[in-house]
């Protein structure tokens, strides 16, 4: 029987190489325009001809990622090295779980895992890669749980306390997700407020915590943020670290964003206080541009992630295997199969060291604070911090018609609207993905965000904000 | 500032084909041994140069999970397809969560949904993609959580009554691992008998439910299975059904390794009850040959994920958006961003068609019919099950000089021994990777499991048997 198909990968990568160089940043559709454009029915087969037509349609009505323009998430074009890390590790298809299956890999993630955990300032802890940081807050939310309760593994919640997680306002959604998903419920979620520059307030979490302790419930964790989605802030780490360490209570460090900042020993300053968590999260698919997804979840104690997760499986983690299987690593997982995501990681970092990484995170802060500054001198602009702590610029843009009016709430109303419409107008012309959102009582404002890759320059930063006002003065009472 | 890198992505193909192609089955190595050999150190960087050499190095003390001889785990090499599909959404790196960064990769996870919920005969249903088994089982237990109490969301489990979920002894591990994380806790598993051939008995499942009831528990949740681990046995889903439909209890059916048979009109009628589940998981990266990873989540009450799932974060899932926001299918997800896996799944469907898909099962099952007939009539093999469901051909290899003596305890401890050291023979001569587990009571034996990729004959399997029967004829008591 043939396996046909082979001939098909070289193919693709031909069409990769073409698509992305001409494919501009979005031809947008709308759904059902683009659904009746492209034929995805697989039920009857396609020649490679037919395939290579089809995946050439799906690609040209994709967004391309890798423009500097696209600066619509916190992920963007990705670290060429992490992209043939990425290739090769799909090539070489196997499991993160034990030695046999995965001998270089294995050691792969547990350098890696050291070299992270050093950087963070926690050496003698472990760690684990998982899919994306949504799933590295369940890894904290689990190990926290387990740390205070280790019965809960074998008894569930039910018999626990009333247990209480605690957050900032700004901080990200999913710890809603894993506190439902983890049987505690969203109301167990105490959110803090935070200062305009949307970090946690210290105090106030501290009255929350006492709250909490005479409501007779137990604080089992703070969920800190060091670059909060939006506006990039990092929580006053120091002081959240000492609140948690008078009440006993586990802090986690969502760095998903802002733990790049580590990279570079100037800007890791602002992360002063990390050291002190219990344990990290931090993605490297996000600002460094390793390709989806790369999460590394960290633990301050070293065993807990085992001794949390392990269930010992027979068929896979055989304890008469003819090597030393402390090698198989696995059993730290809650997934069975597990990507080799280090493995990109690996490679973007042997390719750079230390100092290439740290180059690429001071020239990132540089240019969002070029981009700020810029904002801030330009009419028509107006941002929404005082400060900048990662290279999150955060914006309005007013168009001229707007500009002399009272700024009451029917003018905020209004705003509210525009933005949207700029971003409408920006998309159908390609010119600029950015993202927009609301934000506690701030209406519809920009969020621009910058990443390792592509590699950014003034003039691409001046394109932007140019399309941005081009766009915005075309906005009309009428269109709105 | 430079980007360097981009002249090493045609580097990397390179060394991936020319390693793939040369690289044995595996060139084991001990950890420690491994970790002198390789240059993992990431400080200082690496030229490309550098960088090339440290990979291939890797490479070559990696698993070629490509070759014919690689069976020891469910999955084995991919389907060209699937890796030309898995290369180009690396390339064009994405998330899941929107139309507006993913508007082709959206429809195609949908159509893709679609496709697969009328195979399996849920077509109103709705599902998701997700990085494997192990998290699809999440999806379910906390789908069947919601759906009976859907105050679970806000208010945890501390609320509930005692909840119970069923599984047979021959299941997957990672319902252990889903109740300590969703907050149930490992007791609350009740784990049924299965029959000689895997299978777990119905009416010991009645008997477990009505018990519990009387116990004051709430039965949440049968996790039927199609396809276990090791033996490859299928529950009678039909009769599971029937006891799930009395008790109003939810009916999961991991079908992660057996729900490939699906594909094939002539041996879908193994899972027949499949159709009447409230939800299924699918991992087409195991037999079918998908890239890691590849599952998909499926659950016959439409709306219920996101309805379950949703947080509808303000910054991502505006609802002011200039198009339609019902294709923006992400936050009916436990992740925030996610990997585009239906991609590579449509380029292999797309390529081969349902007709196309239904040959590689039926060949993938013939090839093992084949192996079990030749295990069954070979001398000094002995085979585990009277049955075969899916492709899994489990049996112990009895080396000559323990065949003419008897059977007691003492025997049965020595083949415990002789399994793994017949496997190790096979490691280190680089023949065959193959599985052993021990099984209830059954002591250590090996599982030969097929998938469709790499397409293996008659040869490749004789081969294989006559591998075993060489190393284990070179297995003495005094080697043990």
């Amino acid at each position: 029987m043939e396996t046909n198909g082979h001939t098909f990968l070289r193919k693709a990568l031909k069409i990769v190489e073409e698509e992305k160089a001409q494919t501009p940043l979005v031809r947008f559709k709308h759904p059902k325009e683009l659904e009746a454009l492209l034929d995805l029915d697989v039920s009857e087969g396609a020649t490679d001809a037919e395939l290579e037509l089809c995946v050439r349609q799906v690609l040209q009505h994709s967004v391309n990622t890798s423009r500097p323009t696209f600066r619509n998430q916190l992920y963007g074009g990705t670290d060429p090295y992490g992209l043939s890390g990425a290739w090769i590790a799909e090539a070489f298809n196997t499991s993160q779980y034990t030695f046999e299956v995965a001998p270089a890999f294995t050691l792969i993630e547990m350098k890696m895992l050291h070299h992270i955990l050093d950087l963070f300032g926690i050496p003698d802890g472990d760690g684990i890669f998982s899919p994306g940081g949504s799933m590295s807050l369940l890894y904290a939310v689990v190990a926290a749980r387990f740390k205070a309760f280790p019965n809960v593994k074998s008894q569930g919640m039910r018999s626990l306390p009333e247990l209480v997680l605690f957050t900032s306002e700004d901080s990200h959604y999913s710890i809603k997700k894993a506190a439902h998903w983890l049987g505690f419920g969203t109301e167990s979620v105490k959110v803090i407020n935070t200062n305009n520059e949307g970090q946690m307030s210290p105090s106030e979490l501290e009255d929350a915590i006492e709250r909490e302790l005479e409501l007779g419930r137990r604080p089992l964790m703070v969920n800190a943020t060091a670059g909060t989605t939006v506006l990039g802030a990092i929580d006053e780490l120091e002081a959240i670290a000492k609140v948690c360490q008078k009440f006993n209570v586990w802090m986690h460090v969502d760095a998903c964003w802002g733990g790049s900042l580590m990279l570079s020993p100037h800007q890791k300053l602002k992360l002063k206080g990390i050291e002190r968590a219990d344990s990290i999260s931090w993605n490297p698919h996000k600002m460094m541009g390793a390709p989806l997804q790369c999460s590394v979840f960290m633990v301050r104690e070293r065993g807990l992630l085992h001794e949390c997760n392990c269930a010992a499986a027979q068929y896979l983690f055989q304890q008469d295997k003819f090597y030393d299987v402390r090698y198989d690593t696995g059993d730290k997982s809650v997934q069975c199969g597990r990507k080799i995501d280090a493995f990109k990681l690996w490679m973007m970092w042997k390719a750079r060291g230390d100092a290439g990484l740290s180059k690429l995170t001071d020239h990132t802060m540089n240019i969002a604070r070029f981009c700020r500054n810029t904002v801030a001198q330009t009419a028509g602009f107006r941002l929404v911090t005082a400060e900048m702590q990662c290279p999150n610029v955060c914006f309005w843009y007013i168009p001229t018609f707007m500009r002399e009016r009272e700024e009451d709430d029917g003018w905020w109303d209004l705003m509210h609207k525009i933005t949207p419409k700029i971003k409408e107008l920006l998309t159908l012309s390609s010119q600029l993905m950015v993202a927009y959102t609301p934000l506690r009582n701030y209406k519809n404002f920009f969020r621009l965000a910058f990443t390792f890759h592509p590699v950014i320059d003034e003039d691409h930063v001046l394109n932007m904000l140019r399309a941005i006002q081009e766009c915005g003065e075309k906005v009309t009472l009428e269109i709105l």
